[in-house]
């Protein structure tokens, strides 16, 4: 039989065996991934938070994108999911719908990637299914992740929402314009090839605040993860809570790449507000929590800003002022796969 | 916006909204399918049975298949996985990965297939993600099951491997034969309506054996539902058990219309015994239990038959004896996605 290096195809099972059974080595409740289900036991006192992620190719990401890059990205999205929770990773199992003539390298290179985060995230592969599909890739991952009981954050507003400061994780906008470089709707010239790479970086690696969706537990009165884009998701949580929010833009925390490019071309507001893709998390905390939220910052090493507040008014609707206070027109609130929403 | 009726689509958030958030109404964990993960409580004493299952237009089902079948095929084979391992459903994900021109009135289909089946065997839908693709409609679940700690049933064989028997829940071969008429490799004439009915009817909506599955914890030393087909899947516990198998075909539990079949054309055999998809149970117990199944038998109204057995030997090694005692020899074990297995 063929190896990865020749560019052939094992079967099926032997695929399995060899790509998939070593990123379950560590569970062994996936019972080496031979047998119908994985067999998992949940600590007492915590419980179970589980969440779904699909990424098909030409959709979410580029069939010729790094298989180690698509893995990552697919797992990490998923582990953003449990971040925003603030849940910690225990398990997941993935879905790999592949074309026939889709090669070992192929999966070979996609195993290490999600070995490699394995490890940087400390989950392990509990099972799942591959199948062969005529169309594009198609993935997809369930994740588990614990939480203590009772202590799951989640986007509606634990108490009354009109009180609550609005907040967000690292920098955004980074992935949006990182994407307009991978699509050549931005220019090469437009940033420094080290800007440049650092923007797509965003795009294909997204680090899930992990850390720091832990430490919200008890202090958070809301969370989720930005991956609709900014606005579309702080709207998702003023509806859910009953209220309206608003964000001002010059509040907005930026990477140095992205300031320089937004410096160079203001017309790219709207990606940093309306992009999804980074995967920081937004929040909400009354004011007493700021100094709380200051030690975490600390002590994480991840910056937490504040930049707007939610207040009385329609449920779910969403304001962002610019910097003379005016309110922003906005195109599109957020990413949609489908037309019509 | 237009209705089902009109043969439209609604936006991605107003689809999740109509037609999915309805199927988690019954599990407040899934927060109406509004937030970021869903957040479960598993009861102490109890296993989490983690099983996933994907299935491809134009390789597992056929595009033009009712979309209620299609529902229920997709969970009932994902619920035939727990109750292999003698697990009770608790929830399931989905994964939909549908072509952007797929209407309205599709999903509305697939969704009351759903519905139907979660009354059924009493599962909510939990969460999940809906996402476009340009390819064929590619469909998956993640099926929980609790089981009370330490019983789950797995394909490995508890205790000494060449002292137990084989047995096989309900008839085997149904849908193979069914699959042939579907794909016309049968001809219609090759029975009559009602008997190709009942044979397509076990290939559309298998019925998973979970009363069974559950009474056997306790009784069955190993356990796994018949998917790949009969001579494989019996390779599977033979090879995780380190032994070899002999079946006996004239033993095989055979339905009225199958029957029938081969008595006309014994050169369907093969089919019965590689085919897949009838999704019974097949299990091993010692001599000593067969009082205790003939039992279950009764009590549960679901035939118990004994195949054969295990013994020493190459592991994995399946021997089918005729009703001669010759052996059979079989083109290929079993149903593999994939060539080169």
């Amino acid at each position: 039989m063929a190896g990865p290096e020749q560019g052939g195809r094992l079967g099926e099972f032997s695929r399995i065996r060899r790509y998939l059974a070593p990123l379950a080595a560590g569970c062994p409740g996936a019972l080496g991934l031979t047998d119908d289900a994985a067999v998992l036991t949940v600590p007492n006192g915590q419980e179970l938070v589980v969440t779904t992620d699909a990424m098909v190719a030409g959709v979410h990401f580029l069939d010729s994108d790094p298989p180690a890059d698509i893995a990552a990205k697919l797992l990490r999205t998923n582990l953003s999911d449990l971040a925003a929770m603030g849940a910690v990773p225990f398990g997941y199992s993935l879905v790999l719908a592949l074309p026939l003539e889709r090669d070992d390298a192929w999966l070979a290179a996609f195993a290490a990637g999600l070995a490699e985060d394995q490890q940087r995230y400390v989950i392990p592969l509990t099972g799942g299914d591959s199948v062969a599909t005529s169309g594009p890739v198609t993935l997809a991952i369930s994740a588990l992740g614990l939480v203590p009981a009772g202590q799951a954050l989640t986007r509606r507003v634990r108490g009354p929402a009109a009180e609550q400061l609005l907040f967000v994780t690292g920098t955004l906008g980074d992935a949006a314009l990182g994407l307009k470089f991978v699509l050549g709707t931005l220019e090469a010239a437009a940033a420094p090839a080290a800007d440049r790479a650092a923007l797509i970086g965003r795009l294909r690696r997204p680090e899930p605040r992990l850390t720091v969706g832990q430490a919200l537990r008890g202090l958070a009165t809301a969370a989720l993860d930005i991956s609709d884009g900014l606005v579309a998701d702080i709207g998702h949580i003023a509806e859910v809570s009953g209220c309206s929010a608003v964000i001002y833009a010059q509040k907005l925390p930026l990477s140095a790449p992205a300031r320089a490019l937004l410096g160079r071309n203001p017309a790219l507001w709207p990606a940093i507000l309306t992009g999804g893709d980074d995967y920081e998390l937004a929040f909400t905390a009354p004011n007493a929590c700021k100094p709380a939220l200051m030690q975490l910052e600390n002590r994480l090493g991840v910056a937490i800003t504040e930049i707007g507040r939610l207040e009385n008014g329609p449920a779910g609707q969403v304001t962002a002022y610019d910097d003379e206070g005016q309110p922003l027109r906005l195109a599109t609130a957020g990413w949609s796969h489908f037309p019509g929403d």
